[in-house]
């Protein structure tokens, strides 16, 4: 139940329903109590919160993006301060993703486009060339066009310094045949030894590795997808790809994933936050998650509730703070929430700062979402421990929720 | 020394070179040790920080403006919810300005209508009239039209519940000539008796009230402001209309009024926070000063320093954290600077910040920004308290400052 990696660990403390858990993970910046949500400091900053913010809303880990950092200010900056733990002032522990995420996602034009299953290498994309050997894309900065390879990455993610790094996959979207899904999970698998093989050649103690499940929406592909994770010495894993065209399909993925998956590693499930999934990935063993739901909502009003503070008429996770009739509304976004925001401004408060001092709504809206999320977690792991869990998850039944995340 | 009003209170604790005092104002939300700075929250919150990073930054007292709240939200809603203070969450000492500035200066059309001297009503503009009833105004919230009078404005100032308010004045242009500056400054006047008239039939101790010095820049008109101003029981006087075009006018309009004004009075300057205009007045007997400079320029990149902290071969107040020799530079923006931002953050990360997440960046400079202009306050004060403030003024000589502040 244990395995030793240094100054890494991570234990299983507790089983509980289904295949959920209570665990500790253990990185050389500190330890983070699992199940967890890990918030996305995209460009080495989270939207809208200071870390000191950030640290008062309870948070443990969060994760910076390598295709943001590598073309601004770019990763040989951060090296020079020391690591984004030190750049960023935040010290705790840190997660980076591979960069190729948002080069396939960002580089993709539009939705139209995934969903047409059109092949997203074009003129007017900033992806130029996917081959084995690596991605050519633009940057967005300043046009200057980059080479990632999965040594590339694994290289810069050296020098970001996080705690926990990934390997560089390709993030197939949803709409690509089968055939097409397979062939890239193969490259991505052939890009996990790559990056494998880098990351053991520089190991010094201070990361570990992620591998990535891919495999689409495609039962045999996650089974084979799996057995490639399983059978590589990765610290961790990840569950990434496509995960389908709705919350069942999703569902049923992550738990086919999941139930094939080495039990003994951490498992993160990439880009998902919504709370129902949460509850869902829980269940199936996923330890941690991330998503930039909690400040992207903010940034639109909407504050997180609980299922008992939540809107009549509404099976909304959030309320939406721009709506009028908060304007005269002297109660706090939650009157049993005990988060900076709530023990200091009205909803009416907040109301008119969304009209009149939008930058300011979207700090006290994100303030009480990072401590929603975290007092969340917080409700999960102390009801595994107390054996509540199966009771938790009916008191915060949801029906609508987001399905997944972008950056 | 000492003029008591119920809850209102201003003690001069000690005098020092030219007319410069150490003070002691007291409302009923707490009291202010001056010379102090009044932070501008104009729509009822700063730009960039929120109440408790204010708080962290040492701040004592906050104004928020008429103008902008009585278009939104309303003074009615803040009426409901307690006023300003409850509404904020500051809960301190504030002051509200009478909603005449911001009708006169947005409402002017453009810098280039006010040097040509010409009148400022007209079609394109916001302001649609200007009689001895008051202002007529088109609100840029939502098109509806207002009329502004004294008894308005003290009204709306009652509602929205700060501690110290001002009468009503037009406050005249630049480049408007003698005449319409004498005719507008005895306006001024009969809109201040009727602000007066208007705050005594209601006062309940809860408010106290500062009358206006105008006159622009021609001393006889000054000492006929002052004159009216001191024959009238204001609690403060307030030194506002223009200044004129240089510091060196400026210098003298505030030695000139401030030789003949009431000395009993705590007494602010409109509009002014350049640091060496803050020297200036405390030496001729300022008490208050106001200015959004300190979070306007974090907004622009530039963080305040100590003269020996500055660049050399500038002058300036500010280092401007955009310019690329602090991409790489590790060091706070002020190594002997106690604010949290520079106990967390490296120069070159909030340049970085300033390309990628520039809301984050104006919130961590405007941090620091608060944080010194509260500090430099603090010097002043413990200079007066220790005989040493004509030393602090020659240490903190700087060359270039701003004129003046809009909001």
């Amino acid at each position: 139940m244990q395995e030793s990696h240094n100054n890494f660990n991570f234990n299983v403390l507790k089983r509980g329903p289904g295949s959920s858990r209570l665990g500790l993970l253990t990185t050389p910046h500190g330890t983070v109590n699992t199940p967890a949500f890990i918030f996305c400091a995209t460009k080495a900053a989270m939207k809208s919160l200071t870390i000191e913010q950030l640290r008062a809303a309870n948070t443990q880990i969060i994760l910076s993006n390598t295709y943001h950092l590598m073309l601004q200010p770019g990763s040989e900056v951060i090296a020079k301060q020391g690591g984004l733990q030190k750049f960023t002032g935040w010290r705790g522990p840190m997660l980076t993703d591979s960069g190729g995420f948002q080069i396939f996602s960002l580089g993709s034009g539009n939705v139209a486009d995934e969903i047409k299953g059109r092949r997203l290498v074009g003129n007017d994309k900033t992806l130029l060339s996917l081959t084995e050997e690596g991605a050519k894309f633009r940057s967005y900065v300043d046009g200057r066009i980059y080479m990632l390879t999965p040594e590339e990455s694994i290289k810069i993610q050296r020098e970001l310094g996080a705690d926990l790094i990934v390997v560089l996959d390709e993030c197939t979207p949803f709409h690509v045949d089968k055939s097409y899904t397979k062939a890239s999970m193969q490259r991505s698998h052939r890009w996990a030894l790559r990056s494998l093989k880098n990351y053991q050649e520089h190991d010094d103690g201070k990361q570990k590795l992620y591998g990535i499940v891919q495999g689409g929406v495609y039962p045999d592909l996650r089974r084979e997808s799996v057995a490639f994770v399983n059978d590589n010495p990765f610290f961790g894993n990840a569950v990434g790809g496509s995960l389908g065209a709705d919350k069942s399909q999703m569902y049923d993925i992550v738990a086919l994933t999941m139930s094939m998956l080495n039990k003994q590693r951490p498992t993160h499930l990439l880009g998902i936050g919504g709370i129902s999934d949460i509850f869902n990935g829980v269940l199936h063993g996923i330890d941690t998650f991330d998503c930039v739901h909690p400040t992207r909502i903010a940034r639109h009003g909407g504050a997180l509730v609980k299922p008992w503070n939540r809107n009549e008429n509404s099976n909304r996770e959030h309320i939406n703070l721009r709506n009028s009739i908060y304007k005269l509304d002297q109660n706090p976004i939650e009157s049993d929430c005990a988060c900076m925001t709530c023990a200091n401004y009205s909803r009416s408060y907040i109301h008119h700062l969304l009209k009149s001092e939008p930058a300011l709504s979207f700090t006290l809206i994100a303030q009480h979402n990072a401590f929603f999320m975290n007092d969340l977690m917080h409700r999960i792991r102390t009801a595994l421990q107390n054996d509540t869990f199966t009771e938790l998850h009916q008191e915060w039944n949801y029906i609508e929720t987001p399905l997944a995340c972008e950056v």
